[in-house]
């Protein structure tokens, strides 16, 4: 990997203006009876509305559309069994680029054929964080492709920022932007967005309890990992990035923590009141705000809903 | 109830003007993959992110404001179990005004609870047709209130006609609009809004196979009943009325029926692709635009969503 330098607020207007051909402009919506019951002005920016249903498509496709000529020639590569592969296979398809995407065995069978059918080459490996990175090393190794890494690249983190400056462009000036945390691609970005386009604001990261590294990290100023997350937010598995982590710090952002069950009872309120379809990773940032309402009470806050690719034949509001 | 004169399309105008201050301006959204499966362009409004959920704030909004000061401090009555009760409910709250609603004993509580925090007074009654007419005259005769009908009423069928106004001034021409039907008034307001703005528009109905009167009325050339519903469509077991049948037959619409399996694989496609909660009876549209893809190939099709207030405990996307 080339080193690293943390993308500013110059990065993210610059990935809006590369991503605009091809993403969402997602809508933001807003509702009287949770506003009421949290004493918050809310509004939610919803990514998944977003294509591939999340927020991560805006990072791919900055990242795809970023590369050079030369670079976007030899072909892009991850490793990821979620949202990032479906992202990065439909950006590479749309630069008309290859995309090769590293998979663990265990994947279930649809997901792996939703980033096939995107125009993805896969390549299946043993489930282990190990296994994945051998494997990613040697399709980078057989074809040159360009890793892109799912939170921890600039201009992925760059592209996730998108949606907090389309979001207070739309609704102008907030004092505090709320978003999941678990790579911490989207938080970073989301981070750099706001307190460079509303100076003072807050920024917190919404994690589950059973998957705390980053307010474990946070609370000892060194990057912690999770030894066996334990958490229906699937989406949030993951440790937090170490430039994640950096630019985090750097700009004062909070975490807090929430159980699955809060995390349940928040997405059952967001179908019910605000009737739209999304994941349990995406609905912690509303359980942090019931949870801890001293810090939004009376406050214009934005709410990054992540997405929404859900299992409905395993949908449930409760734990 | 006064002569019945059915509205136009100036009358859907000044709807729109009248409750432009109370009521959604609800989102158009659109689907690259359902469009490429059924081979037409789709044009969803999201009357599921309406006020109470439905469509039928816009009705019971406009009838409201419609009336005089005199008769609007009389207050309005009406018998409903479902959405109208709420809508009427909200409008007259938003006037200040009294809105009395009988609802039949074995109403489910929670829907009787919602309608009564919306400060409605609400009058139980025996399960039947017989008994919540007589209930209501008695409510009307006590009060001297103004009864507001649920679809056979002009205010409320330009009210419901809004939704097509808002998406044709949005997207432009359409050469097509379909919506659910049951007692008519939102097809009826569909096709006056259809087919004033857009000469040559078709305007489709689409009804469950079990409480299908509105296709034999067609069928027959006068009105039919439903002697025992039979749906998972909860919100389209109503009779078809009668002014909305005439304006419906006047204006050439055409009626669709589907399956309770069709509804329900048409509904998840929503949820999968659209990331949108709505109701059953809201799935029916499309799953007549897959039913019968020949009625809509190549078109440009507006397709009302009309509510997402579903039981989410018993959400289940299969019959």
């Amino acid at each position: 990997m080339t080193a690293f330098i943390a993308p500013n607020l110059d990065d993210i207007w610059r990935a809006a203006t590369r991503i605009a051909p091809h993403a969402q402009r997602t809508p933001v919506l807003r509702s009287h009876s949770l506003e009421a019951l949290v004493g918050a002005e809310l509004h939610f920016k919803c990514e998944n509305f977003q294509r591939i249903g999340a927020f991560k498509f805006r990072g791919a496709c900055n990242a795809v559309f970023a590369l050079g000529e030369a670079d976007a020639a030899r072909g892009v590569a991850t490793h990821s069994s979620g949202n990032h592969a479906a992202a990065l296979a439909l950006a590479a398809r749309l630069r008309g680029i290859d995309a090769h995407v590293v998979m663990p065995r265990n994947t279930v069978r649809v997901k792996v054929e939703s980033v096939r059918r995107l125009g993805a080459r896969i390549v299946l490996c043993e489930p282990s964080q190990q296994a994945r990175a051998q494997a990613l090393a040697e399709v980078v190794a057989a074809t040159a492709a360009v890793e892109i890494h799912p939170f921890a690249n600039a201009e992925v983190i760059a592209g996730q920022g998108t949606a907090t400056l389309e979001l207070i462009r739309e609704v102008g000036r907030l004092d505090a932007v709320i978003a999941p945390i678990s790579g911490g691609g989207l938080l970073a970005g989301s981070a750099i967005a706001a307190c460079g386009l509303c100076p003072g604001a807050e920024v917190f990261g919404a994690e589950p309890t059973g998957a705390d590294d980053a307010a474990r990290s946070f609370a000892a100023g060194t990057l912690q990992t999770n030894a066996s997350p334990d958490t229906i937010s699937d989406g949030l598995r993951a440790d937090l990035g170490a430039p994640n982590f950096a630019i985090l710090q750097r700009l004062g952002t909070r975490i807090l923590t929430v159980t699955d069950a809060e995390t349940l009872a928040a997405m059952r309120l967001v179908y019910e009141r605000l009737k739209i379809v999304i994941e349990p990773s995406c609905a912690t940032p509303l359980a942090a705000i019931i949870r801890y309402p001293s810090a939004f009470a009376g406050k214009r806050v934005g709410v990054i809903l992540s997405g929404g690719n859900v299992d409905l034949d395993a949908l449930k509001f409760s734990t």
